[in-house]
């Protein structure tokens, strides 16, 4: 299987290690807006040759995977479009679906029956390939939200590629995958980035910031995270998200009338629920 | 130096493992309200001997450690009072300061100016005396709070027990220690519980959960701590935690307002301030 990997930050070049790892690909050619990711991509092992533009990276590859930031995908929809060869698939890595799919769905024409919307649920606020990490898919979920018209035979072979990596996958519609995502992920950096950035803000954030334990890098660590990377997720995904804050606003503001009335009622049953339910979930420190 | 360590929960049974290791204590006596608590620790060579009650434990000690939760700790002010020695230092580990020094002052009576109220910044998200880490407080921030009339000795004293366990300590007001616990732990813990419970609370919870990754895992940690412990501590501290609220509830409105709005900019400025603060930090994955 010959593969193009369009998009060479972390989770593209992740992704090639793992092929690599495994002897799964024929060849791997890299692609990125900027030469000299992908030269670098090359340097380190991980492509076998790099693309001097998306569309020539397209037609000798079986599988291309477009491993951009959201709000570039869609461009490189238009991009590939007429490249694709007739028995190719197309799939993708980003955070948000349902708008992915209508770019695709435009720009891509008859070859969108190929195109499978695809989201490894992956780490990712560590920074470039140089961070790439073979074994970033290992037992992570990878969520598929095939349209009815995608072919079932290319959902079959992003599947099995993603299975090959060690990877679980699930299928469901795009809409859901947006709306959990936007409770699990979006909304989560969204928080991270408040919180620290209404430190930051603090005229005294230094000292502030010199009595953090290892209970705040954690809980901020995806603060971290590429700042446009989340702008566009976030924004990509704007209903869901703005519907999920304003529940979490709400209980939020619930904590403070707790607070005012000192109810400590109301904090315990809070407090047990997230408890009972964090437990449960597992991965503890150094085990995520 | 004979130390005796009221509250045998993680955090006591890790100072008595700091202490073991570098030979610093000549005894140490365990107390706590659960007798199998102490008998434990005990067992697991942590304490010599375990106290059936907390003013047996502290005659004979030439440091009494407070350990236990902060609503607990009150409670062993009054218990101790009259069998402190005429030469012994009391010192915390109580995560909100100003409150615990007025229901000091009110209840030791003379011996207040030898109680030396500290907080070692340390994760407590692990329950219980069996997790136990000598090396918890290695490079972890303690932060003194005396009183204008703590005596200068006893502070030292506490100082270099805390600098001994390689822990490094600071000194500041106690009413400031409050208002930046509020922003770097006790607010990130009422974000981490608000999440969980929020997501909690849905009638789908089951398969939002299923698809998290490492990075929510990462920011919802502190929301396995325990829920008496943390409802406590905010409400110890509540009105420092309320203004700290505001101002992120604010703050998620202005994001909410972006959204709504499609204000990329906005969005941006935010989450560029976090990440660059955050990135400063340091602690990444696995290092914290």
């Amino acid at each position: 299987m010959k593969v193009a990997i369009l998009g060479c930050g972390f989770i593209g070049g992740s992704l090639a290690a793992a092929l690599r790892r495994r002897g799964l690909a024929a060849s791997i050619t890299g692609y990125d807006i900027d030469p000299q990711a992908a030269a670098r991509g090359v340097a380190l092992g991980l492509f076998d040759a790099s693309a001097a533009d998306a569309a020539s990276a397209v037609p000798d590859a079986d599988l291309v995977v477009l491993a951009a930031p959201v709000s570039s995908i869609a461009t490189l929809f238009g991009q590939i479009a007429g490249e694709i060869g007739p028995d190719s698939v197309v799939t993708d890595v980003g955070s948000t679906k349902a708008g992915l799919i209508a770019a695709a769905r435009s720009a891509l024409g008859p070859a969108f029956e190929r195109f499978v919307p695809a989201h490894p649920i992956a780490g990712g606020e560590r920074p470039g390939l140089d961070a790439a990490d073979a074994e970033l898919f290992d037992g992570c979920t990878v969520v598929i939200t095939a349209a009815p018209d995608t072919r079932a035979d290319a959902v079959l072979r992003v599947e099995q590629m993603w299975r090959s990596c060690s990877a679980r996958v699930t299928r469901m519609g795009a809409v859901e995958h947006d709306r959990i995502l936007a409770c699990v992920s979006h909304l989560p950096h969204v928080l991270a980035y408040a919180l620290v950035a209404h430190i930051a803000g603090r005229p005294d954030s230094e000292q502030v910031l010199s009595l953090t334990g290892p209970g705040f890098r954690d809980f901020t660590r995806i603060a971290a995270s590429g700042p446009e990377l989340w702008r566009d997720i976030v924004l990509a995904n704007r209903e869901a998200v703005g519907r999920e804050l304003h529940g979490l606003i709400a209980l939020l503001q619930r904590v403070d009338a707790a607070l005012v009335a000192n109810d400590a009622r109301a904090l315990q049953d809070l407090f047990e629920l997230a408890s009972r339910t964090r437990r449960a979930l597992g991965g503890r420190r150094n085990e995520s």
